[in-house]
């Protein structure tokens, strides 16, 4: 969708294009930029790519900065491509527009609209500087990859996934609690790499107990997202392999004072007058993370679900049968009682990977 | 694959799609032939079809006749398709080796050998008789459209499926027992004819008292399945669904006297003396049976898992999740205590029906 030029079909085609390479480009960044946004540049002249970059890191230059310096004096004259419109501010950088005009670049075709008031403003300061300004091109998959950046800004909320493996038979477990392992080793490579994009894992108190997971990406990024644990009466385990594994932070939310624990000082441990999923995401937004994943058992998977803190769930179906008259499933009870009260899913995706199945599902119209 | 002949690859092409079209024609006999199998036939002369045919219904003729007889004197020096070996014994009807050989037929391409033994040796007579027979046309295919009859034959039992619709939280009710409607309209509609293609739907007690189903095609094909019902105590309603749709016939399975009961006449009875789903499934083969569906909840469900006579598996997912904590699933206990003992799903296909998924696959290794 070319919103703002009459283009021909090739040029089209071109844009689409050089916007999947800033997609490429951007979701390098995956798991280092929270809160700010990942953003991918190229900058293109003669057809040629002459320069591209990627924003690293918060803190660090923007996407625009490093593809205009790869390009050097070539940018003049020359197309530059970025996924999000370039920043009109000065936050911990300097903005992106006044970059983009001294390189002398002729045309700016961007894939959506900032929707950080505070940076906005950029498509408007270019145009006023007689660039010309093509817009939302390929801006669906833009949108896509920073669901959550967007999520953050529109509702001042973080964005949660509620993540889950059950067999085809609905269960997350045996009958006596044994879940290893329900998919396959590529199913579970692509959870770590989930997690690796995201900025916090949350579980419940019966996971540490039951499960003792690492909750790491087993060595497949460098980046490991904070461990929250949620238990109201701190009756966690001494030993736990979340505590003895200093490759990413630990942070217990709970009702109970820290001294009525045996947990190592290495654990941060925050006390809530009420312990819910609210409030635990209410903390971590003023922490400033984007984007969360729920990795919980059924009962806490029902809770956040009732308190609509979920907005997106991924659903691995393992092709096998394991039975179970009490065996656990993915969502406990949400006091729904007729089968016209569930919730939908939209937007459904369907992958395979290995033998198992990956379905994803927005709850309500997300963007 | 082509066995018999090297073939160039325009030929074999040509073959295939004779071959399917063989087995659209073979289709159209689904839920009339057993115990026979759907067989479809096309005759073919200078590239051109000149006459097909399929069995309708048990006890009519057999595929390659209809379709000799729609060819005509043409037939001569034509090229027979047809997905079953022809048959080269004299059972209902005469041979249709010899219908093949009096038509002058010069070549037979054929989709799979016969698996009944008593029919085999169309294939010899044939090649014995100068005519040039080509095999393995298409054999997955052809096998997968008979795998009931192929089962029965080889394993003396009938082809059961269990099919369920499930939540993508596994869930095939609410907490409250609520099932209405879990798939959309097009998902039960594909139920309705899988229906039609099969020769009994099998429930038990529960599910007649609790959902109180009519088990039939809804008006979507003319052939209606028997429905069965396995009720130990036979403690069913004096009134329900199933007894009062006259459409297709109804057979109980029970531990107990029918005197015991409030049944009306027009209800078969059968009294076990053990009444489990190996004992079920055996007396519905011995009265011909080839495909039968399982529609039970999971406890029945669990049993017939348990006693192995389950082949395939028809799970219908849909893109909502319910919650519960007590809602039933779609197996309930077989045993099983630890992951690797799940049972395996093989050959798994998914295919997309309106929002909704059905996912399909074999217990073991079938045809």
């Amino acid at each position: 969708m070319i919103a703002s030029n009459d283009l021909t079909r090739e040029d089209a085609l071109d844009h689409s294009a050089m916007m999947h390479r800033c997609l490429e480009l951007a979701a390098q960044g995956a798991g280092h930029t929270t809160p700010n946004p990942m953003v991918g540049a190229v900058v293109v002249k003669n057809g040629q790519i002459i320069g591209e970059g990627f924003h690293p890191q918060v803190g660090q230059p923007h996407a625009e900065v490093f593809a205009l310096r790869a390009a050097g004096a070539a940018a003049k004259g020359a197309t530059l491509y970025v996924n999000l419109e370039p920043c009109n501010h000065t936050g911990r950088t300097p903005p992106c527009t006044e970059a983009v005009l001294q390189a002398g670049i002729a045309t700016v075709v961007i894939g959506m609209t900032d929707p950080n008031p505070k940076a906005s403003g950029g498509i408007q300061r270019l145009r006023a500087a007689g660039v010309t300004v093509i817009t939302e091109v390929e801006t669906t998959a833009c949108e896509r990859l920073n669901e959550a950046f967007i999520h953050r800004i529109r509702h001042h909320q973080p964005f949660s996934i509620l993540k889950y493996a059950m067999t085809l038979d609905g269960k997350i477990a045996t009958d006596t609690g044994h879940s290893a392992w329900i998919t396959s080793p590529a199913a579970r490579t692509r959870v770590h790499r989930l997690r690796s994009q995201c900025d916090a894992i949350i579980v419940g108190g019966n996971t540490v107990r039951q499960d003792n997971p690492r909750l790491t990406t087993h060595g497949l990024a460098d980046h490991n997202p904070l461990r929250v644990v949620m238990s109201r009466k701190l009756q966690l385990p001494a030993q736990a392999n979340l505590w003895h594994t200093d490759i990413a932070p630990t942070l217990v939310f709970t009702e109970t004072p820290r001294a009525a624990s045996s947990l190592p000082e290495s654990v941060d441990v925050v006390q809530l007058p009420t312990l819910t999923p609210q409030a635990v995401v209410n903390c971590l937004y003023k922490r400033g993370l984007s984007t969360l994943l729920w990795e919980c058992g059924g009962t806490l998977a029902a809770a956040a679900l009732q308190h609509q803190v979920i907005q997106k769930v991924w659903a691995f179906v393992a092709p096998k049968l394991i039975g179970g008259a009490q065996a656990p499933t993915p969502i406990g009870n949400m006091g729904l009682m007729t089968m016209p009260e569930a919730l939908d899913l939209h937007h459904t995706q369907l992958e395979k990977i290995g033998p198992d199945w990956l379905i994803q599902g927005y709850l309500k119209a997300q963007c």
